[in-house]
């Protein structure tokens, strides 16, 4: 048996889905699987740890990585640049690993120009209320700031069609075992499955 | 919640795969899955129960049907007709099931060009010995008819290529929960989970 090359999921979600626990159950109930972990610009925050949380970078080096057309996707949110690196991605790949990307639509679109062959898996709420409530139970907010919460996850949300799967978060576990199934079944298809069982497919029809 | 279309699968195997036992098997753990009833001109014999285990029909309104083009495949064998009507598994698909057709390679090839969405799964066993083995216990062989078996399978093996997923039947439920996610994540799919979740995803982005 020899390893065949990862799958590139890019997992997007509204705030409030839950998709933040969902991708930390699943790489730990999972073998060889990643999440991937972002250049940024920004400064390294108190208990952050550099290439586990972000690989901390300087402004000069994220910019001469951009002119080497080797991020997938950046953008630059309040004045820091953060971006995911292609070779990073590669070589993780390469390695035998699946990976996960969590970014949000507009990351997604860049990252299926460049690796057409990612799947792209979208977690959704299980009501309008809920999103609400989980975007609300988090202090004691103003309306209008909830109001605006929700306009983002409704912006997000409305990117939903450009994704491979939709999986609902409603019951944490069903939704940890849909996401599983897509991994697993990935895992199966016949080109993964060729590299992975050479040798017993030459046995079988020799 | 409106139901879905369903998907069509095409699963094949040689003969010792142990395809029978994971159909019936994921027949009795899976909701909304169907195994397909060929139509068949053969004689009923005793036990056998039409609609069950075969539509039995009549050579002509067999042939009626072929030249209706209502057979997405059929074959002749020892003088028998066989096939498997599209009408009979549209229908199915409408009513939002999932469909299995238990068919061999030449009849995947027909399925697949009338019914390109249909995603196919082979099954292979553990290796070349337990192929062997598994088509020996059945009696007390000749070589020679072993031989032959072998031949069969060896001749079906050789286009597993043509297939969406290899399953390697080692351990049977390893094979069992492999086809499972296969099905569980293609409910998954944006387009089915679109129709299944229409009043949520209008909820939600409004």
């Amino acid at each position: 048996m020899t390893h065949a090359t990862g799958t590139l999921y890019i997992i997007s979600a509204p705030s409030g889905a839950g998709k933040t626990s969902l991708v930390k159950a699943l790489l730990e109930q999972t073998d060889n699987l990643r999440v991937s972990v972002s250049h940024t610009t920004r400064a390294m925050r108190p208990g952050e740890i550099d290439g586990v949380n972000y690989h901390f970078t300087s402004r000069e080096a994220f910019v001469s990585r951009v002119a080497d057309a080797d991020f997938l996707e950046h953008a630059e949110v309040f004045g820091n640049l953060y971006g995911t690196s292609q070779s990073t991605v590669e070589r993780t790949l390469a390695q035998g690993n699946d990976l996960i990307l969590e970014i949000d639509w507009q990351g997604a679109q860049q990252v299926r120009r460049a690796m057409p062959d990612a799947r792209s898996i979208f977690i959704l709420p299980p009501s309008r209320a809920t999103l609400r409530e989980r975007l609300t139970t988090r202090g004691q907010d103003e309306e209008s700031v909830i109001d605006g919460r929700m306009a983002l996850a409704v912006d997000e949300i409305s990117h939903y069609v450009e994704y491979d799967y939709l999986v609902i978060n409603d019951d944490f576990n069903t939704a940890l075992d849909d996401l599983k199934s897509i991994l697993r079944s990935a895992r199966l298809n016949v080109s993964r499955q060729v590299e992975r069982y050479q040798a017993l497919l030459t046995a079988l029809v020799s």
